[in-house]
């Protein structure tokens, strides 16, 4: 829990994602319903369930879906709708080979998205899953529901699966998170021969939930996982959330060749 | 080793910083320093060392010392020398507070990062590091000396730190990887519906350099780091690496508004 620069790296992580969370529908208590997963969870050295210092990492699919996040998306125009319905902004757009309209845009909750993170896979057909809509009181309410059935209070990220310009393949990033630094300041911290980093705020809960998804992966019914070792980054309020790793539209440098929608 | 979707996803991932690896400097054989150190890592079950499916995490910090890439940059002047010489296109600019002006440039590897990746941090004053010149042939050198060393040929990732548009704080990404799948391509992996996945292709390789970063750091002189349980990844050819991860130009939905340097 120390706020110094070395103090902040760890030396050994483990993700684990446990099977057998069961599959959620609308007004589930989130909490209650991966208490039992995370408590089988089975540890390299053979111990079990959560500890302090923990941190679980939860898939927004699940958490709409327990938040009734499903609406009706009938055809394309209907989905259409629904996607024009949660963006703010069209960032980037151009035709896609197949028809219609390629576009990347910011969403309510500033996050820079394909669809704006309308979610059309894996949901009934006819339906599309819209993102949390407070992501951060997501996350706040299933630590505080883990922590009245475990007796643990571990820091929880909520996660959405996002592209990356420059970049191909998409990686999974915190859109939710209570009880964790998001961002690690190493402004201060010196290197070897005296001088102030360079690199300076390291985005600790996007690292954390790329390094999640590599065990909770897509389509394998594990949309949960618990990362052990990160505890320097667990705090015991519930903390700024991960709206603060949206990069306010001041430091914006790709705010040039926009198309308004 | 198998392509399927569900068989691309473990449940459980470890990632172990070792203390104890040397300074680098110019012409040192790095898998022959790193041996020692990774020969020494400390699973969380009491077993010690690099097995086949491991993936050594190494950043590209000492890959450049090992590689004699430190060059003079004795002002400010030779600095944005230095920074020009490494760019091919400026992405996007504006006036610093304290002066100067920020850029996001294209470097020669087609990496799009602040300082084209030139680092004035942690290196002697008066001097600034270059990128590998080769980020994939940097990292098959030392696949092929770890093999030759310990008898086991684990996957390699050379890392780097970018900032990312619309995010704040920095992560860490692959920029070179030898025996690494460095996407896992879902396409064709149906959901429960049976309807295609939506999200296709997964960062895999920058997901493991993330989830190594949380451990190595940058101020604790833990340059390199092992990550075990992605053996689904590891492939016995080197593979077409970290290049692959450079979204080539035609799919660069974000080259509007370019100022050209």
């Amino acid at each position: 829990m120390s706020g110094d620069a070395d103090a902040a790296v760890g030396t050994s992580l483990t993700a684990v994602a446990p099977d057998g969370v069961p599959v959620v529908t609308k007004g589930d208590d989130l909490a209650a319903v991966l208490t039992p997963a995370l408590e089988g969870v089975v540890w390299p050295d053979g111990t079990r369930g959560l500890a302090e210092g923990d941190v679980v990492v939860v898939s927004s699919k699940i958490v709409s879906k327990a938040e009734g996040r499903l609406v009706a998306a009938r055809d394309e125009a209907e989905r259409e709708r629904v996607i024009a319905d949660e963006t703010v902004r069209v960032v980037a757009q151009r035709p896609k080979p197949d028809g219609g309209m390629l576009r990347i845009v910011e969403n309510r909750l500033g996050l820079v998205m394909a669809a704006a993170g309308v979610d059309t896979s894996d949901v009934p057909a006819g339906t599309a899953l819209l993102l949390p809509e407070d992501p951060d009181a997501s996350a706040r309410r299933i630590r505080r529901g883990l922590h009245a059935r475990t007796g643990v209070r571990p820091g929880v990220i909520v996660t959405d699966t996002a592209g990356r310009p420059w970049r191909r393949g998409v990686v999974d990033m915190a859109i939710g998170a209570a009880g964790v630094r998001v961002l690690s300041d190493m402004r201060g911290a010196r290197d070897r021969y005296g001088r102030a980093l360079q690199t300076t705020v390291i985005g600790v809960a996007d690292e954390i939930a790329a390094a999640a998804e590599l065990v909770k992966g897509k389509v394998s019914g594990r949309p949960v996982a618990v990362v052990r070792g990160m505890g320097h980054a667990v705090t015991e309020d519930d903390g700024e959330g991960a709206a603060s790793l949206v990069r306010p539209p001041e430091e914006d440098m790709f705010r040039k060749g926009v198309d308004e929608p």
